[in-house]
């Protein structure tokens, strides 16, 4: 996975000292390029400005944003598109904004890289106060170990390009966020020797995985309703074809997870719909835990993911893959990985019962039929948005009922659907609909987002505008924290109304709509479709209306608060 | 400092069982109503539902905020006004999101007690992946000890009255923030047992205290011109009349901090202005570099505060006295209290020469004439500001220029200027403005921010607005980071421009005004002066206008950069 370094920036040998002297700033921007990265999100500050302008000077295109959060969730979203995202901010007052958004990605396995400037280290003796310094100078490095897989200070030109080449490869191998942090007296620096980064690829041990696809295969050919539930690292980990080509060999239906939908197109023959437990389909629900024999591939078993623990799966029946662990109904194999495992089942093709493929995986599958007059309802909105979907557009779900009420839209292509949904960060949809954009300038990026997500972020709308992106905004507008109303209501879930719509106005660009009804959502919608500018939807609902998913969730988690 | 439990908390022996039996969430409540805690600021979510709903049943006012870094900073504000400040929010998304606030009232002590919601300690077994978990289940509780003073989590009804004690105790103590983390299944335990917090009242060794004493009294005896230099703690401590008691009595002049602007009224006629090196007038910088006997009490010596180091005080002439040391020229105490060195060395009244106090201590010391049709400057505005400025306004800055250029106001009363002079984060001051105003509901509170930093968190005006107080929001328009086009050039310095003075109709309420020259900013801010809403004066400036203090720092720091 790691990716090795380009010809010019070692001697032919692959090791010794760079062709060139590039000084270390210049290496870490050659080092994301080889991994291909073009855009960096980020908000610049005092203790970064040097790096900043050596950015600026390369093909790498920064892309200012409102505020250092919104920029972490913009690369995070950029990752899942794009395979590795960046953001690059100032000490402290920048990179300590970034915990939350970076969280985020640590768990829901997005590779970002944080670049961090700091004080210079020649400012350092005795411990002065500089402006953003909390505790000592180790306080913000202390807390990205907390949520990054691998961090680095680069403080010895002796190791600085060995400990750049560690944490890139961390970041592509785990799919987690790393961190590097730069004082801002080293971007300059040119390093005086460097050994390459030994690169450990990871392999699978053989009789291990020979005896666990022996195992799977025998459970497979004895089973009479097999099923694949397909999870989130399937994507993370590119592994969409060799999905397809095991379940087209043998011929087995695909469900998803949340976190995993639209791993593979919501289209294919062999897809059956998502499985959530109680939040699903009745039908997709019982077809799945009807299986005699469940694949369960990179999905990780979160509690949202299971329908808040709804789901019911019996382990004996199961196979369990994913790039951490490999289980066979109750026991282990270690050193498998999930790649070699899903290609080797492939090959070994045991002869498995077609099952029927789930006929009817949504819940209203006849064509959408407007009533304009009718007042707008989440479920009806989501119908006419989903008649409207191609493949060339990105649904970016917030959370809440913004979540809840998606995972029913059907998508037509691979990963174009991007939800927060196990970390679940309200105000992730819209700076996270900046970075799929920048990722993906030609598509159309649409957001599904509450009002109550939408004023913790929304001013990013900003930044999408700015930068002339085919974008629409579906604000869900229900005066509150709607999702909360069900599972405790009290004074604390009811905002401060705003006009929405008339932010473009704000921000200077893009159109605003407000619609109450059937009707004019549709116009809306229609004429922000073909738009190619950015266009924001004030979506009244009423304060009771709710998706069905929700509906279920909010029965089952009222009981737990 | 720390406040005993409320006769109603405990038996009459103050130990043992509390009188009724209380759960945790009521116990906890309770004690933050001993320490004077009247309101709280936050965003609710599932793992802190209910304790919301114990909050809202109580005495205790929640503000929702947009955002939860806006609640840190509310909270923050309200704490250097009211001594303490809460915040309470959900587990991760939310106390994530309070990284960087939190982390800056660290930095300028403000003490603010985190309230996080966590998952049920019964739903922890087998280390589940529920919503928001990051790494395990202890990623923020890590996250915040480096941040916080003392931190805890309640997981234990044995333990859980006292480790309440001690985080509180420590907050008000440290003038540092505290995190207290509660499972959602202990909010309503009722404690088995509970013994009171022993509570060490730390004293000075008063043989070091004596001789500490005798040497600075000497000192000042055989000085010729003596100065003080307050800082920011005589506000944190509630010394300001200890130390007025010391300046008047020995007749010293006083020179204050940037961060401990307005500690005493700048209108005391011992007030010689802000001393911070390159960056103030050359007047008061002489004025007390001249000085052969400088007390510097509460005060730290950051970059910032020492005008980022240009500051010229031989330590050989310097009595050095904070809440954590005590150094006389080289030499150090220990042991002994900033408030009784204070009391000491006022009661010893050591014979002090009677310096003239400096006349000018402000670069325009003419009444404001106003210009009418001349473009508006943030010099000029600042002078207008200045002019209009009494007794029942509290201002509140941001960072980069509107820190520099608001601190040649003349503050008429106490803690009425709040600003983040050390850890500088930008887009503190709105949110920091509603918790001024929830502090002080009578008064009149008026933000100097960036457009940089208003797109930050400009939206938190939709909660001023909501609960109507009267705030006047002045936004310094360059279109762009200014203080940073100073230090480093380049086109990632320029943000999208705004219109902002329309956000009032998007947030249903206040007024908004654009203004060029003079004149206008001066009808606008007369009529916002009276008018009991909130109002939003965008004000364009020149890219090229700054304060005299921003272009001598900027010419500084970008050596440095």
């Amino acid at each position: 996975m790691a990716v090795a370094p380009s010809p010019e920036t070692y001697d032919q040998a692959g090791q010794g000292l760079p062709q060139k002297p590039a000084t270390i700033g210049d290496y870490l921007i050659r080092r994301l390029q080889d991994y291909g990265l073009r855009d960096c999100f980020g908000i610049p500050g005092d203790y970064v400005l040097g790096f900043y302008s050596m950015l600026e000077h390369s093909s790498i295109n920064v892309v200012g944003c409102c505020k250092e959060d919104h920029a972490g969730f913009a690369a995070d979203a950029y990752a899942r598109v794009n395979g590795l995202g960046m953001v690059c901010v100032t000490y402290c007052v920048g990179g300590l904004s970034l915990t939350n958004s970076i969280a985020g990605a640590y768990a829901e396995k997005s590779p970002v890289v944080v670049i961090s400037g700091s004080p210079g280290l020649s400012e350092r003796p005795n411990n002065p106060l500089l402006h953003h310094k909390v505790r000592d100078f180790r306080t913000q490095f202390e807390v990205f170990e907390k949520i990054c897989v691998a961090c680095t200070e680069l403080h010895d030109p002796h190791t600085a390009c060995r400990e750049i080449d560690r944490v890139l490869d961390a970041a592509v191998r785990y799919k987690r966020p790393v961190y590097i942090e730069l004082p801002r007296d080293m971007v300059k620096v040119v390093p005086q020797q460097s050994n390459c980064y030994r690169i450990a690829e990871p392999a699978s041990n053989k009789d291990a995985l020979q005896e666990a696809v022996a195992e799977a295969a025998r459970l497979l050919a004895t089973a009479k309703k097999p099923i694949i539930i397909a999870g989130v690292e399937i994507h993370r980990f590119s592994l969409q074809d060799q999905l397809l080509a095991l379940a087209e060999t043998l011929q087995i239906p695909i469900a998803a997870t949340i976190l995993g939908k639209s791993v593979v197109s919501e289209k294919h023959p062999l897809y059956v719909g998502l499985y959530e437990g109680a939040m699903g389909f009745d039908d997709v629900t019982a077809y799945v835990e009807d299986s005699d024999c469940v694949l369960l591939l990179g999905a990780f078993m979160t509690d949202i993911n299971l329908g808040i623990n709804t789901a019911n799966l019996d382990p004996g029946r199961c196979v369990y893959a994913t790039s951490e662990q490999l289980r066979i109904r109750h026991h282990h194999f270690h050193d498998v990985l999930l790649q070699d495992f899903l290609k080797e089942l492939t090959a070994a093709k045991p002869a498995t019962a077609k099952r029927p493929v789930l006929k009817r995986a949504k819940g209203d599958a006849k064509p959408f039929e407007l009533k304009p007059d009718a007042p707008l309802t989440i479920a009806r909105l989501i119908a006419r948005l989903d008649a409207a979907l191609d493949s060339d557009t990105i649904v970016i779900s917030d959370v809440g009922d913004s979540l809840f009420s998606t995972t029913e839209l059907t998508m037509h292509g691979r990963t174009e659907y991007i939800g927060p949904a196990y970390y679940t960060s309200m105000g992730f949809a819209v700076p996270a609909s900046l970075g799929a954009a920048v990722a993906r300038p030609q598509e159309r990026t649409v957001a599904v987002v509450g009002d109550g997500a939408f004023q913790m972020t929304g001013q990013e709308l900003s930044t999408l505008i700015r930068h002339k992106f085919h974008h629409i905004c579906i604000v869900l507008d229900n005066k509150g924290y709607g999702t909360e109303r069900f599972l405790h209501p009290g004074d604390f879930n009811e905002i401060n109304p705003w006009q929405y719509h008339k932010l473009p106005e704000v921000y200077g660009g893009g159109k605003g709509y407000e619609v109450r009804t059937e009707g004019e959502f549709d116009a809306a919608l229609t004429k922000a479709w073909t738009d190619k500018t950015v266009s924001l939807i004030q979506a009244h609902l009423s304060v009771t209306d709710k998706s069905q998913a929700l509906g279920r969730l909010a029965e089952r988690l009222s009981k737990k608060v």
